[in-house]
């Protein structure tokens, strides 16, 4: 068994049941955000939350332990992603990468905003010329230390 | 000449005169995300914004015509970038590709968030625990319709 | 079960069956591009075009359901195609990539044609020097704003 | 010299003199989609044509010559475009490729549409939920022989 | 089913049979060069083709319809090929290609040799220091034209 | 001083007196095939040959010398040729690769075709349906021993 | 079946009688070196010796006939090999690559030391500092001739 | 200044002087196939080889420091070799990798050939049936060691 | 069977017995990181190791065979990881490659540090602003030597 | 002006002078790896910092700011590293990442070690077997954390 193998258990369930996201995280009690990351192999659960969807999924006791193991992370199977959806996202790091680098320089000095002590919170943000999605990162800043 | 040798000029003459990206935007009269971008030859001037800059960068009539033709977009070397500020958005597509896919279908159905009708804003957030980065997006919903 | 499934499944019935394309848009009730790029698990269906395609193609209510879910898209194996029809529009790309960029600039400013709001017609167009292939694209302009 | 060099001539001189192509096509008397093409060193001019081109961008005798010789032709610096707008057309490559591929074989059989016996006509579509982009594609259908 | 395991099939039942593709070529009429391309994926055969395949290496009626269908071509599993003797033709590419190139523009102009429109023959030449295989390839020449 | 400023100083001349291969292959005594090779930094010249090509391209003695070194040898810029004309000849590698390796194992056993006891020869091939591009190539067979 | 699946047979049967290659080698009756690229997919047995390595291996007829069949060659999963051992030997070759070059060269002038027509034998060197590996590869000259 | 542009300085005067690698090897007082890797960028002079050097090609004092620094190795411009006579070897380490690894394992135990602690002679081979390359390569072999 | 396979039980056994890999290491007698590296198919084991191995996961004799076969190394999906933790390892190679070997050279001369005599240990060090992690390596120095 | 010229002027003096970066360090004062890493282009110099480096390097005012600007970073040319030594650490990433995953998630759960908050130190280590290089390296475990 694998992580995988539990990965794509939850998906086909969440098909055949017409389960949402935003539901499956209310029960576990975590963002939508977190909990659809958890679910598609890329986060690691607590005890209780792999309880939670082991209910929610109808997960063997071993495909639960395999929710509380650190998965092998990316979600992506090529490194540019095709789908298109994805690639504007990945076209927005290309457009705006060197921009990112300078603002966040500017403002902070030599470092990265932290990909790991990180959230967001992506909404629906109504729009009369056509809703947009709205979505607030928040990372932590780590400098540069001189050793 | 190009619009890089122009971007190389700006970049060049932003460190040997010190200027800082929000000081230009601020003259540009744009956020200073799109102003650094645009400064970064990712996005195109209006002449009157091309003079302001033509002012700031010490650029010459044909320098400041290049800013207003539209560029070639991508402003990274590499398809998965080596920067580690830079790598870390790269990562953020990699880890949570499927889950901005998932959230935004299940929320506007089959589609795209547009990185055309697009805007952002980059602030800090004061933080006890150390400062954060906080990026707001906002991309127009494109919805794919059927024909 | 996953959408790549349902797709071998189409693909193999309509095989077995001798169906055309064509024949299933009709029943489908929409052009016969988006309705082949549906069948090849490119697009997302209603529940009414589902119930249909099931009954073209003796789908499963469980397979209908994955009809209506939003797909990963991308429908080639490889970043540049190996197959010479397909082949042809990459070159297209290729050759002409610049070209599109500078006319649709020169006719509308700075922005893309849509891949989304998007769509096209292929037809035979009857020559005595032999026939052609006769594509009309149709995309809707988005201008990049400044903010 | 080499061909790459009259093509960034050429491109840096309609910088400066605020040229359009559609202007230039008009004097070379070919499409302004061909046109463009030979301009950014896709394709070869006539000697009548490379004369027309001489005057309008101010190349010596041997500049135009360069644009008599058949050029290696590729547009594009990477295999999958960085620019958002070239790599729409990607995009659809990507997402249509098999559409393509079966729409065709449908209705012709075995072969492609030429990327070589090919012409294409880009025009502004006004419409009022705005303006779109119109390409009209025409190939020739070449069927695989048995032999 | 897919065109990949009926290949797969006549591949299989050639070795255990212990036939000859150009035994197989006379049974289908045409010649070994374009029959092997056909039993190994990459061309489509005719129904009456299809049959006298389906009888040689025992295809049941739905693997002979497979035969017909036009395959996704493209026959090597990485873009450059390891195998030593399909290396050689590649390396012919990168050593002539420019050779290739330069006489057929200054034999015919602007344009290609066509893929398509494209037939060969394969024989062994006696020779005393050694036989040579020979390869006499006929494409047509398919020039860009103007428009 | 490099090979590749001779072969791009050869080029250079060649347009600019308008010669063609065929002449320059004429007075150096060899085929136009081989002779186009050399002269594009693929093949290595005799003294006598160099002295030729150096009185028609106008060599120093220093250029000359360096037509005698054996070059790093592979004439294209990408290991995907994104030429036209050259991505035929790389499609039919890729359409026939296993095709060539069937037939000529079966002719010959386990070896190869040599790309270096190799010669061909490529000629206008007038047909009523259009002209042909016609090659016709030879390589020794070398086969694999046991040891 | 493939060759593929008669290699992995070979191997796994090699663990579990726990053979050795200099063994199969003397009862095949060729070198260890040759032998073992054959047992690995690489080579081409006669009838004899797929008899002795049916017989070792417990290999069915139609497995040994796919001995006889000339394989796909190239035995790693990847272009740059990730197997330390494997790795050194690609380092050698772009270490000493050009050195190759120069010195073979200058000794033979323009052509390159056959891989086919090779042989090869690797041997313990005894040495106080550490044994060391002794390989000793021999390739046929071939030149590169004009025409 | 940087290695590179002595190695090219090194081989242009070379070519201009027409030495031999022997020659310049016998003067340095080591082999011809450390030699020549020294000369083209791979290793690392002690001063008085540079010295010598300096003086076979007119090297500055500078220059001749640049030859006792530690070079970054590699010396092939791509991934995959292009050139016939070091594809060769590329393609030996592809075909016989996965036998190198066998056979030094069953010899030596788990470890690899050092490419380091390494030394190889390269020599003409008289043969009647066409002379050959003779390549013995000696490495000292490194055990992993359980810790 | 292959040692993947038995890679894939081990981790498998793991999860579900909810063991440590320093209980494990413990039990083998050897370091947690060659130990695990042993598990994860990256070492090769002595028979008794192999036994203690085959208690604790359940191992069959044929099982614990190919614990002993030396294995094809390699842990990683793709040439650049894209799991965030080991992502880290490959940004230091990136950023501190150049640096390394500056270092190591200015120390050592010309060379390499071993990672095959090469051992390793891993430990939580206590820190009131985060806790960290300890690495220490330890690699044999090998000189290049001219020969 | 760009970093990297600075960075090559700074090499480039460094050879002709002589100099050694454990002396460049204690002028800096910090560690020989923080200010070679600095010196290569990799970190940011405070304005006292670059005015010792300008000193010892010679750098003009404009050259000193340039070192107080972020650079962007990554100091290799290749994403699988060519340089032995270089490449050594890439194959201790490839041979043990999953261990080094394992392993820092046994202990700490899920997260990273940073690669910003980290410092290392390289020291020469003798031994009578030949003297090792011995790297202590120390990252801050940063935790995933729910949201």
């Amino acid at each position: 068994m694998t992580r995988l193998a539990v990965t794509e258990k939850i998906i086909s369930t969440k098909v055949s049941k017409g389960l949402s996201w935003a539901d499956v995280a209310k029960k576990v009690g975590q963002s939508k955000e977190w909990t659809t990351a958890l679910c598609l192999g890329q986060m690691t659960a607590t005890p209780a939350q792999a309880k939670v969807l082991g209910k929610i999924f109808g997960l063997s006791a071993e495909e639960q332990k395999w929710l509380m193991v650190v998965p092998y992370k990316g979600s992506l199977p090529t490194s540019v992603p095709t789908d298109p959806l994805i690639y504007r996202f990945y076209e927005l790091v290309n457009v705006y990468g060197t921009t990112f680098k300078e603002l966040i320089h500017e403002e902070f000095g030599d470092g990265i905003m932290s990909a790991i002590d990180f959230k967001m919170d992506l909404q629906r943000q109504a729009d009369p010329n056509g809703d947009r999605v709205n979505i607030v990162m928040s990372g932590k800043f780590l400098p540069y230390k001189q050793y």
